[in-house]
């Protein structure tokens, strides 16, 4: 099992870099472990899910408003959220092999989601032996007791030595909304119901990162808080889960059958949330978390209005009343999201006389978005092929291709997912020795049916919109 | 003058908070020194930046392709491109009031651009005596000698203390770049000349960052390395010049006159570059950096082939010969453009009977395309309104008022410098009782002339797109 998985997530990694996808960091230095880079394809697919994502949730909400907190916030903050306290993971080492893990982890790899949640540390100890867990790296089983492992970095900031220059790297873009709510009450006065949503990076020194960009220590988020008035939170609190659920599978065009909703049980739940769930994709290495949904009462504005001193209410002029607003929180990984689609799109297909590999991208997240090829490259052939290529990619990150067959620019545009590869030939530009009703029209090949369709230059952009859908 | 100064800036800054652009960072908790966070309209103007820049720069250039390296990188890294031996400013203390200044600023503060550029410690020194440069705190005149402060600021990462551990946060995205150059060489296979660009955080421990974001110890780059055949060095350096400059002043619509560009004289120069320029613009503080155009040579990819033993060279097949490349960097701070788009937009128009605050951002950068206003909020007319708002926004981001008159209305949008405000009134919906003629046409009034015109509601979304050009 572990074998196969680590295979499956091996050709992925390896096709991620050898087209330019993604890369492993620092590698002219032998790396820093569990860093990645986005290649030129990477960053193309993030940027698309970053402004989808954007536009979906933000911009084209009149109920949502943007927001871009900075990373480093007064450590109070930290204090308040209760990230300095407990923002930690249970740190086991194996005193045999001297390999740190989470015990959490451990126990839940062994015993199935949720065993491990809500137990204190002698509890996790006692689970530990109890189960007699063994070491991932040696197999034995002798292990340490579980100590806290804050997981938020830290840094000084400023020239002035000594103590109160300590600064912690976000650990979640979150708290950064909340610090916030006041601000965008007082200076933009939107009306409950609202949301305020917020994309960037976030830190967490986790102690076992891994599974590619599954689980990094520097990662992006994009995370949305939603205030409401108390007792309306369940209400929005399923509408959230539906909404999300509704976009992953009709928009971005995931697998649903790849997907599942797992509500948390009681005990799993944090003391201050009424309700949360995960929603779960089926990674080549078991289902993973992609996107949480938690109902988190009022409960972080609350903290802040108390170390803060600073009242964090919201006066509702209608009904004459103040109130601390309720909050429900769906939060997503970038990087995750980006490995659901990568997973979710890749295939190696058997055709009659040959095999492909091919990324099945929704166009909409699609990196490239067309390929125009040129039948020949002179002539008017390859000058008609030009003035398509440079119209599209005023729009769209398009490619232009001349070198080789057509057949194996396919090949190596299906490995980048390229919905539509537009073929200009003779018959285009009036040379063709058959047809001469072709003139004025190319062939539009689309990549998961590989069916050829004529298409009149003139109608290529708006064909194109209307598939990508922007 | 001072004063008038922070009075300018003090405007602007009051400015961008009252009407949702900035914030000051971690405010409840009475800040963090020299933070900021981007409220909802600040975060629609960075983004429109953001995306301009990428688009121009990079995805509709086919001789640019995207990167996205992460903040986080090897610390050798660092120690190849110099920023562990030499990124350092010169840090003094005055004796009596204790405060800490660059005393390369305060030089040239008072001496001119330049003067203290290739100075050493004990160079800077004589000139701080020679020129009895004084405190801007206390303004007495007694200095500590200059020592040597490093901008980079460190971390931990991983789990197993003890060295080997620290890294840095980047102060700059470029050698993220340079260390890709052979991942991207390898991978993606582009040919001579290309670029490649990359937006993202960096972070530089700044001994007196200040007057308002344009210099923050935490902000965001847009920077463009584009390798080219040594010897071609000074054509492209020459060639994005001009071309940044264009973009500036024709497509952002900045003041031509308020932009300068500013060559570095010999003594100034980097000991690895042959050509390095300034763009400045001239903010309510002075002249300042806007955006530096330098001809590195082959000075970061040598360094990183050293340094990592990976050769860092291009084979061109057409010659059969190999070189490293040479490189030309045009480095723009994201945060410094918006302070820029921000006072260069900001007026205080006196009109016949009234006062109007205004911003005149270029339709492309606006964080608000649009504002839908219908004159009254029932029956047909909100009804028309809602309808256009609805079909508006998945467009733009664009807002709908219906509280208060038609001119406030206006003057609110004015602050937030939305391009076009479309009135919907009795005629539009077929109420009004003048004019038939009407039916179906709203008025948009342009901001900056107050100019109104009838427009079609058919024609309204083509209308606009011409006007703000996507």
């Amino acid at each position: 099992m572990a074998k196969k998985v680590q295979d499956a997530l091996k050709d992925l990694v390896s096709l991620c870099k050898r087209r330019g996808f993604i890369f492993p960091g620092s590698e002219i230095y032998d790396g820093l472990a569990n860093t990645w880079d986005y290649g030129p394809y990477g960053i193309e697919l993030k940027r698309n899910i970053k402004n989808l994502w954007w536009k979906k949730f933000v911009s084209s909400r009149p109920d949502v408003l943007g927001l871009d907190s900075s990373i480093l916030l007064n450590p109070k903050v930290w204090v308040a959220s209760g990230h300095v306290g407990n923002f930690s993971d249970p740190l086991v080492d194996c005193k045999a092999c001297r390999e740190r893990f989470r015990a959490d982890q451990l126990l839940e790899e062994k015993l199935g989601d949720g065993a491990a949640a809500g137990k204190n540390f002698e509890e996790i100890d006692a689970m530990m032996k109890e189960n007699a867990i063994e070491c991932p790296s040696c197999g034995k089983s002798d292990w340490t007791q579980p100590r806290a492992f804050n997981l938020m970095f830290q840094t000084e900031i400023g020239v002035v030595e000594g103590a109160g220059n300590k600064v912690y790297l976000r650990p979640e873009t979150a708290q950064g909304i909340f610090i916030n709510f006041k601000n965008i009450m007082d200076n933009v006065r939107p009306k409950i119901p609202f949301g305020v949503g917020q994309i960037g990076k976030s830190f967490r020194n986790e102690i076992t990162p891994g599974n590619f960009i599954f689980r990094t220590r520097e990662f992006e988020q994009m995370e949305l808080e939603f205030f409401c008035e108390p007792g309306t939170e369940v209400e929005w609190y399923n509408y959230w889960k539906e909404f999300c659920m509704k976009w992953l599978v009709e928009e971005l065009g995931i697998t649903e059958n790849k997907l599942r909703l797992r509500e948390h049980a009681k005990e799993e739940l944090s003391h201050y949330s009424n309700g949360t769930s995960d929603v779960e994709y089926e990674f080549p290495f078991g289902w993973g978390e992609l996107w949480g949904i938690a109902s988190r009462t009022d409960f972080d504005l609350k903290q802040h209005q108390e170390h803060s001193r600073v009242k964090q209410e919201y006066y509702d002029a209608v009904n004459n009343k103040r109130y601390v607003p309720f909050v429900v929180e769906p939060s997503l990984g970038v990087d995750r999201l980006l490995l659901v689609l990568l997973c979710d799109a890749y295939d190696v297909e058997q055709l009659e006389n040959d095999e492909r590999t091919v990324m099945h991208f929704h166009p909409s997240v699609a990196p490239v978005k067309a390929a125009v090829l040129p039948l020949v490259k002179k002539g008017k052939v390859k000058e008609k092929a030009e003035e398509i290529f440079q119209k599209l990619i005023k729009r769209w990150n398009v490619e232009y291709d001349e070198t080789q067959s057509i057949g194996k620019r396919y090949r190596r545009q299906d490995e980048l997912g390229t919905p539509f590869c537009i073929t200009v030939d003779f018959d285009t530009v009036g040379e063709g020795e058959s047809d001469a009703s072709k003139l004025g029209f190319v062939t539009v090949r689309e990549r998961d049916s590989m069916k050829q369709e004529l298409v009149a230059i003139e109608n290529l952009e708006a064909y194109l919109a209307e598939k990508i859908g922007y």
